[in-house]
């Protein structure tokens, strides 16, 4: 194995603002410490927290790394004290909190995952983020279960394009907002149900016929603003929303008599402020629950298009363009 | 016993508008269907659906009464086939589905409750609606647990006074908002360990004061408006927000960032839109699980101010006043 070199290219912030703002800098190497691991990455996954830090609005909170880059996938080179789960050679893919845009990163132990069989790396360095986000928000919080109807919005996204998967593995049907009849073909390709161009047809509306006039009993937002009463009309009586976003604006004007009337349950949640523990509570659900449907390669992520890591500028740009469907990634 | 009229007196809703459309009018007195029991009434709690209903905003629902009257309490004078809870003679309590401003009143016999040892009618006339609501809201759908703190609204209200005392009972610590001095002291009096006066002090404030930094666990709601972000600032990390009304407006402009990153549970209920078999379920937990309490004197409606049935229209008068504190309670 070659020796750990003492610095690393990464990329670095260097001001708020748009893509260009996306530099390369050397950084040392940093050191795993009890319970870490140092991971040489292959590939790392682009998500809307990166975009949303790159821009200002998403600080990364104590203690965690200021550049972007929420998950990894690649070679184990280090162990810190006390990391027992995974050794010096192991491939793995893990979510970290933050400096995934990096050659090297640390993850947590209790938070990397072995790479699945059949998984190339740079599908493995797309998975951790959108697998836990939609594993919380749709199972554990979500509650979802077998024969109930979900409703995604922004199916073809990464997060959309897993969450269909996942919830058709464990017997839910699917609906899906998109924004093209290219993302619609692509969403149900992958199984969904019934793909709504939000461009052309009300989701509301259309839900209404889908479950014949009853609504939905889980809806996965991440949209907000103007969504969120028409989430309430879209809901069936006790129906789940759980928010996981608000790329239409934090704030919304809504009708909450339709809350109470129809008993609905709004919550929401964001992954990255969620403890250590939090998260590794979360992995051993994943690891007994849904790593064996990736294994048996009924789950994989939906790769939109990948990028060398000094191309980052280029991998945000895509994501801002909004045409990616499933994840964009980069890599080495 | 003395037999039963085919005519009584009722107050009905002479026409949408204010107390003063409470008109006395004569009713055949209605039969007892299978399951069902003829009440000849003693008390019926007034309550605040009575007067949206009055005002018409709030329609009854279809196969109802159209008279006012959500509560009542008396003797059971007649049963329907298969009614076979309480006999004839019997003193009950119950939730009705319409009607309770009458002489007589039917009422579901999986519905109807004995009146516990020690209350008087009027007492008796006052608890069902409060008991239902509070217990469905706090317990069943907040999950209000021992050691937890719960932020009531409308601390001195019918439904106020009943949470106090039943979250007390169940080892929870209270929080209330008022709008005097003098309902704060009454509050206080029933065992909440905070009362504030919403008219001098910011509730958020003082309950992150009174948490010590934390926040309540479950709040129950019945204002809305601005109070429902100003809820989300005042509740814990996964905190629960139950809204059983909205009596400062049915919209509100929310920052639902708020709901996301604390993870929030936003839910709420109405009671008369629920199935028989829903109220039935409610009172068979409550005959379980509260009833002994409220045999064992440790709970009581607080009434506020009692009316002779003809007097409807003050009893409305005095709701609509918001100075009571408390139930008020229509006597025949």
């Amino acid at each position: 194995m070659e020796p750990i070199p003492t610095q690393m290219s990464v990329i670095g912030i260097s001001r708020p603002g748009g893509p260009e703002v996306l530099q390369p800098e050397i950084r040392p190497v940093p050191q795993p410490g009890p319970g870490e691991l140092l991971v040489k990455v292959v590939a790392a996954g682009v998500n809307r927290p990166d975009v949303a830090q790159r821009s200002g609005h998403y600080p990364p909170p104590p203690g965690a790394s200021d550049l972007p880059g929420l998950e990894i996938a690649g070679e184990v080179v280090a162990v810190g004290e006390g990391a027992t789960r995974h050794a010096v050679g192991a491939q793995v893919m893990s979510l970290v909190a933050g400096g995934g845009y990096a050659e090297y990163c640390i993850a947590a132990d209790a938070q990397a995952m072995a790479v699945p069989p059949g998984f190339s790396m740079i599908e493995a360095g797309a998975t951790p983020e959108t697998l836990m986000t939609v594993w919380h928000n749709v199972f554990e919080r979500g509650a979802l279960q077998a024969g109930e109807t979900l409703l995604v919005h922004g199916g073809s996204s990464g997060i959309g394009t897993m969450a269909i998967q996942l919830a058709k593995a464990f017997g839910a049907r699917v609906v899906v907002t998109v924004g093209s009849a290219e993302k619609a073909e692509a969403c149900l390709k992958l199984g969904a149900d019934r793909a709504i161009n939000y461009k052309t047809e009300d989701f509301v509306t259309v839900v209404k016929e889908f479950t014949g006039g009853r609504g939905v009993e889980l809806i996965l937002d991440m949209v907000g603003g103007d969504y969120i009463e028409r989430n309430y009309n879209a809901a069936a009586i006790e129906g789940r929303i759980v928010q996981i976003a608000l790329l239409d604006g934090i704030k919304a004007t809504v009708n909450f008599a339709k809350l109470m009337t129809k008993r609905l349950h709004h919550t929401g949640s964001t992954l990255r402020p969620r403890t250590n523990a939090e998260k590794a509570a979360m992995v051993a659900a994943i690891e007994a629950k849904v790593l064996p449907l990736l294994a048996q390669g009924r789950i994989k992520p939906v790769i939109d298009s990948t990028f060398p890591l000094h191309e980052a500028v280029e991998a945000h740009r895509r994501m801002e363009s909004s045409q990616h469907i499933g994840k964009i990634v980069l890599t080495r």
